[in-house]
């Protein structure tokens, strides 16, 4: 037998059941009284293993429902251009891109204020769901224009990035973009798409990126709320010499 | 009479009204039947002058209700280090800070964790309401260790920033921190304090701030996603030499 006390024990346990997914994301653990039974433990022992896991983050209490094996949450790094799955590929989590819609169009004019384009400029809409492991988890609508690059190859752009497809078949190089981000409910297309109830808050991510001030891609994107945080970190230029 | 089309002077019209607040942010416009009788112009004149004020996004449309003044949304760069106060007071805008509450305490084992504090550190904690000209805007819960700043003048915090504050009074130089963003559907007692629909989803912001390497404040915000927009520069360092 070990030294650490018995709820630690049962936390480390519980700990590798959700490590393993044998109690997979979202899942309901079996209950207090359960658990008493399953591991000869006391109700104060059960309690206190998953109020630690709890404060781990690792779990969420419904009230009178029970406890839930939270879903891990992907962290991007904002300090410079990404893209999610060149960051996806680099955590080693196997991802593909679902194209769902492809066309060529000539913008509105709402979407042609946005782009700040002259109205005879052909673009390419495409529109892909991306997947991390097995589950959806961002809808991408992306616009290109076709004076930069004529045909987009899309099936292409399913098992790579959008950014490794084009600067391979066309030199892009993009030195800058804007992003910004408001959250947003998700619409029923949305949720059904991502597989999320319309309680679940997502990110819209607005992106603008240019290779030598011409404006080369806008994406704008809806990212799930509970598998993404973002993180940026912020210099405090007045201080530094 | 003007060269402009109709529907264009109409439109400038009623963005006078927009701009002067007149017509108020989240206030139904006149009906289209009301506006064809105040402009003498016809229903499609009027039509055509909503239309374009939809495309700028100055207005909203609620299908069967009418046209509805869309709320000014405040843009916030994450380019370096920023003070909401400060972001404001830039843009010639009012504000103040109600203090909700404030108190000492030594951090319980979660808020220890996330701290990475000695449980025998004593920390302040302060909970603000930020209000931009008369409406309420974010939710600040700020965390500062009493070791580096002994006493604080709560008073003080209603009208500058907490690092204004600090740097007065205790020669604060942050000189970086990391933010973290996450959609959030806010609980009960946050719509209340930001007098917002719980159907408004939010922005939780969760700042560490640094100062030589060591921990001197941790903010959790809450901040109205329908009135803040977040903006971030991605530069390409790949593609730069």
């Amino acid at each position: 037998m070990s030294n650490l006390p018995l709820y630690q024990e049962l936390h480390d346990h519980i700990l590798r059941y959700i490590n393993s997914h044998e109690y997979p994301e979202n899942g309901l653990l079996p209950s207090e009284r359960d658990m008493c039974q399953m591991y000869k433990v006391s109700r104060s022992t059960v309690r206190q293993a998953l109020a630690l896991l709890e404060e781990e983050n690792m779990v969420y209490t419904i009230h009178g429902i029970g406890t839930f094996v939270k879903p891990k949450v992907f962290e991007q790094n904002l300090s410079q251009f990404y893209s999610f799955t060149d960051a996806l590929k680099k955590m080693n989590i196997s991802f593909y891109n679902r194209v769902l819609s492809y066309e060529t169009l000539i913008p509105g004019r709402s979407l042609a204020l946005k782009l700040k384009a002259d109205r005879k400029v052909t673009y390419h809409k495409l529109v892909r769901l991306c997947f991390a492991r097995d589950y959806p988890l961002i809808i991408e609508t992306t616009y290109l224009p076709k004076n930069r690059f004529v045909h987009i190859d899309v099936n292409a752009t399913e098992s790579q990035s959008l950014y490794d497809y084009l600067s391979a078949k066309y030199g892009l190089k993009v030195d800058h973009a804007t992003e910004t981000f408001v959250p947003i409910l998700p619409d029923s297309e949305q949720c059904e798409l991502l597989k999320i109830s319309p309680r679940i808050p997502c990110l819209q991510l607005e992106r603008f990126s240019y290779e030598d001030g011409c404006l080369v891609e806008y994406t704008s994107s809806v990212v799930r709320g509970d598998k993404y945080v973002f993180k940026i970190e912020l210099n405090n230029q007045n201080n530094q010499k």
